[in-house]
């Protein structure tokens, strides 16, 4: 909710990003997919954090974002 | 979060569908729904079940599902 | 909430019905219970879904409902 | 969830309005907003509510919405 | 809960307000109507601010309240 | 929620109790008030403890009990 | 948590169950597989509902449980 | 959290508001006070909104704020 | 999480333990009869306290917990 | 929230305190030892409770309190 | 929850892992742990991030995690 | 919550951190920033997770955390 934009009215996307490697990269990976279709996105929101095991070991993280961007960009 | 698609972003949508019958059959109105106009839909999770009553006997369900799909189906 | 009567005021009661077939017909019990002396519910959320277990196997649902009624019927 | 339209589908939408004055201002203008493209909305609930401060008073709110729309309508 | 009042046992009631103008008038038509018939009402707290929407704009104000009241007064 | 009632419809009660001496003994002042004019309580659940302090020491507990009780006892 | 086993220590397990039919035997599957090496289980709470969706169709329901069974049976 | 101000590290304070006039006021109300020994806020997030009643009215109304300030400012 | 203990792995486990006397005592009462077959229990946290009543006195409290302890002990 | 003192502001302060005997001797040893440098508190809430657990027996309570105090007293 | 495995019923087992590096390295001793002793272990959630300092530095970070696995592997 | 120091009295304080690099070196950030003034920090816990999106890429993490700190250190 950066100030310099605050007559906007944003609307909240909710997404689901994995990754192998961190936690960080599921939440780039997740943004980074969004980005091709939404523009103007501003901040995001971690509202989980999953991952699936194989074999006894981590395979991947998985994250939920909530992700505001601009109706009005 | 099926283990198979574990590469895939999701995409999380909200719904409310109503039953007169069941929570079951209200879950499958939302659904059914929704297929129409969202592809690759995956899984959903209840976070609300409500109804409405009238003349003192209950006139039907109604659940709010988030629903998960694939972007890149 | 039904939109029709929007200028009533509305009591949440909470009760707590069960059932040895379904958590539809442990809604409907406590429902119908509390119709004997509560008039003019309008709507119920399903706070709860609980259960008891006798012999390895389900006895019985039990779920804890709030409902609306208007005091102005 | 208005009685009146019980067998439609609603989709939940998330949005985030501001406004100077009010936080009834920042929940109309979030709606006055989403209604240039969202037809149909029928409710909404409050889930957040923040604003941002400068030199030492309330410079705005901001109000995080949930609201259902019919998918049908 | 007032202090003076400590050695007194209160009962919670739940009560659902509404108002086409602001929150703080649906709050006190709720304990308004609520004044009829319970005596000796002493605090509240807001536990849900929803509403409805009407051709694209805010109708109505809704707020859902936990009221205390004393057993004893 | 005992075994041997499991037919019965509960009511939840929400009561608020206090005490100089004791969490328990605010629960059993909150629950021995109501049992003038509730019949057939048969559990408790404790939702919120708080107290009053004066003088920088604890002047007395506050505890936030739902109480089931049978509609048809 | 029957009144009958009151001086009882509870032990609880949490568990996933799912079926293609409804809720209840979701709830069902899981609570009888946990019986072939639980002994005394006395109570469940559904704390999460959710399922699998395929080719725009609920394909079966899932919930986890909380189930309590004691320890001196 | 001001994205211009994205290297600074935040302190959260947490308020009691209140005002006969409105919820807004209240808010007001806390924000000024503490504006008299904490330089630097930025922003605030309305965490309850609860009330006093006083023969049947609302006496006033009393909001608690989560403030947040720079360390660094 | 005791800090000379922080390379170990804690499992955590969930038990309800009561008391005809107190609070204190029914959490003893579950983490006693626990001790007999877990050892190198760590913490507790307790995550619910109810109570059943009879004859409009309370017959007794009932705590759930949240135990942890080593899996290298 | 004392009735008399509605007009202050309060700042809220979170502690944790200890006690080998009971949760409100713990609560008493956070509320003694912040009065040392806080005048004016006015209410506690109980946001946790937890313990620590020595060779199978409960080595002490420990709680969370929220404590209110005026800032203008 | 993969969905090839639907037919499954799973138990949640709850663990803390730490790591002096990293959150997602916490994560791995949890689970590396636990491959010890339970088999066939599907997907984890990390419900708590905590950690300790020492000297005024992050000493090492400690996950909670829930961990499902199948009981029919 | 160190087992060595169970007598002591902590304080909570609510901080906000960030960074371009990783959600642990934000938790670093804030608590290096927060050493300069506290005095005897011992454990923190993260309660959100959120972070800046520019130009469709992660710009940087925000992490709030709590940390509990000895007053008689």
């Amino acid at each position: 909710m950066p100030a310099a934009e605050k007559d906007h009215v944003y609307k909240i996307l909710e997404l689901v990003g994995s990754s192998e490697t961190s936690i960080e990269d599921a939440v780039k990976n997740a943004v980074g997919r969004a980005s091709k279709t939404v523009r103007e996105m501003k901040w995001f929101e971690v509202v989980q954090t999953r991952g699936h095991i194989e074999n006894g070991a981590v395979r991947h993280y998985q994250v939920t974002l909530r992700v505001g961007f601009t109706l009005d960009g």
